[in-house]
């Protein structure tokens, strides 16, 4: 079964269908970080394509195969989802590489190839790296076609958390408070003119808004300088030999100290790096990395994930965050993410604070 | 089948769930036209719920069943699709009128009811009536469990289209153009530094584009000074007898005389009312009407559809503008509509400008 137990024509409707767009494709075509890590890791390291048999996983649309073919691939399976694939197949023909890029439209799940690969190339990553789960379908198509002897492009994947100031704090939970005044003026009304008292609504009312405003995690492209403390690694991928069960969780405990005089705890960001480093037979001879972490020059569209803490405490230079945090599937949607993050402020004088723990929804 | 070929969890996915948000009901509840008007058709016609047995199709908050039972009716089903039908309940229980109203969630087209019914009641109205074809489920519902001395609630409604001008058509306009120049640099940026040629892609982009920002509907509030011709009805429905089959296309010829000097006809808006007039044999003591017309004072959250036309062409007093219009359901999904709207100028003078046709979406 493609996405374990989601319908498909559901799974089409929420999440494919932003895919057949070439408005989206070519957003991420312009995110030149992206674009130059994928660039870089397939020229600077063309031995690994020339002669070789390549998949492209979700190729969209085509880029990453037909640099590929450029690179001096001998066959290049290219398969995608979507509709986009005959878009992908017009490019593929006007760049003259259709004699080696083979597009095949469907879902990698129910894909027959003729042969196994040699390299797996795909671009998967979500926001905060694992945001809709689509690495299962790397792993499927992996596990199935890729050779004993194959390399995964990108072959390393890491998870990065790192407590953080942001005004969005203050204007979230000013939306939130406008949204209850709102409510309560509401309820006032409907009592007055239209006789039904609406206030046993409002326990789950206030319970929907809190989860829209205040739990809901943002994207943000962070400056460097609101990264308040050092950042922690919370989990290491080798996507050579990653299970599905190796990442449909994600835990982790670590130890932040904050590294500015007086400030606020806002939150925490979450970002990812990966990199290209071939295979422990066949490394590259030039490693490339494509990293998103808070950057002044260098934004992607992945931004980071912001998860604010309301209410935000103070913190000062030498303070520990010891953060214990947990990011699991949520059961509706196997793309989106839940995260219970809980930390706890142990000072230099050595006062600890007691833990506090907050739920977060990745949407 | 509740939606004619489309799957239950895709219609879940794509309609069903912005309704299972408090938040977009309280909406609904806040449109004070709205609310008056079903008000004032019940409590100012008590003697059609008086001991009656009402059925609330599409209950929502419950808001409507709850009226009906402190109107007076014996018993109330209120069927309610998604999980809005928990608070529902929880409303129902907190205004007393739990040993009246009973709340049933599931899709109408699935629900069986112990006894047929006095009244159907609904609030079933989309964008510009028809978007959402929710009226398929109350004649599926009237069909099957209303009495043959049924009343309907409401009992008519009726579309109308007029020309209108708008600064809506220039900035339309200039959202497309600036996508497209962006898409030209794109263009040029890919092949200078990935070296792929993209501009095979152009021409499919710009149909993406064009749908997007000059082809979509869209919603707004207008001014009643922005209506520059008389308005036409382009359809009638008598709620008690009209079938699927009646409301699957709307077709419909039309004049418009335009009534102001030298302005451009830059689209055409459509919007509904409906009433409540009871039935032939139990006809209504107090008549009500909801009205969605551009109003100074009374918008609504409906607000209108508005069609623009690029280019919009210079009209002006006493020109008559034959328009042909038709809307029939998206075959990808069937709550969606297309329309294709062609018109023809007439001056005064007797001069006639070509047939200009249009087509476009409401999503
Ligand atoms: N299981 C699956 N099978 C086939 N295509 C998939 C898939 N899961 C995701 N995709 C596709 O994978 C693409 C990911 S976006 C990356 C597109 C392209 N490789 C690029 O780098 O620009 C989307 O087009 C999506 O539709
Ligand atoms: N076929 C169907 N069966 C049951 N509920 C339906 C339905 N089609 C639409 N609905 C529900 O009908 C409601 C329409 S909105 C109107 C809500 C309420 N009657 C009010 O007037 O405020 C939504 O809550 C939607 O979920």
């Amino acid at each position: 079964a493609p996405s374990y137990g989601v319908e498909k024509g559901v799974d089409f409707a929420n999440y494919f269908c932003t895919y057949s767009y070439l408005y989206h494709q070519k957003e991420m075509l312009s995110d030149r970080v992206r674009m130059d890590a994928y660039y870089k890791s397939i020229f600077r390291n063309r031995d690994h394509f020339e002669g070789k048999i390549v998949l492209d996983v979700g190729t969209g649309s085509g880029i990453l195969a037909i640099w590929s073919a450029q690179a001096g691939a001998k066959k290049v399976y290219a398969v995608e989802a979507t509709k986009m694939s005959e878009h992908a197949r017009a490019l593929v023909k006007a760049n003259h590489v259709e004699d080696i890029v083979e597009v095949i439209e469907g879902s990698m799940e129910d894909v027959t190839l003729p042969e196994k690969v040699d390299i797996i190339i795909s671009e998967w990553m979500g926001y905060f790296l694992l945001r809709e789960s689509m690495f299962d379908s790397v792993i499927c198509a992996r596990d199935r076609w890729l050779k004993s002897t194959g390399i995964m492009y990108p072959s390393h994947a890491r998870m990065w958390v790192a407590p953080i100031r942001s005004g969005l704090v203050e204007q979230k939970q000013s939306d939130y408070d406008s949204a209850m005044s709102d409510w309560f003026n509401f309820v006032t009304d409907t009592d007055a003119y239209y006789g039904v008292d609406m206030s046993v609504l409002t326990k789950p009312f206030r319970k929907e808004q809190n989860k829209y405003y205040l739990q809901t995690s943002l994207w943000n492209n962070l400056h460097p300088d609101q990264v308040i403390g050092t950042p922690a690694v919370i989990k290491e991928i080798d996507c050579l030999t990653a299970t599905v069960d190796d990442i449909r969780n994600v835990q982790a405990e670590f130890t932040s100290s904050i590294t500015i005089e007086r400030s606020r705890l806002c939150g925490f960001a979450g970002w990812f790096d990966v990199h290209f480093l071939g295979s422990p037979a066949n490394p590259a001879k030039n490693e490339i990395e494509l990293n998103t972490a808070p950057s002044e020059e260098d934004g992607t569209h992945w931004g980071q994930q912001v998860f604010l803490l309301h209410p935000s405490p103070r913190v000062s230079h030498g303070d520990a965050i010891k953060v214990s945090f947990l990011m699991t599937r949520s059961e509706e949607n196997h793309r989106l993410m839940n995260v219970s993050l809980s930390y706890e402020m142990v000072q230099p004088c050595g006062t600890s604070h007691s833990r506090v723990t907050s739920k977060f929804y990745i949407e």
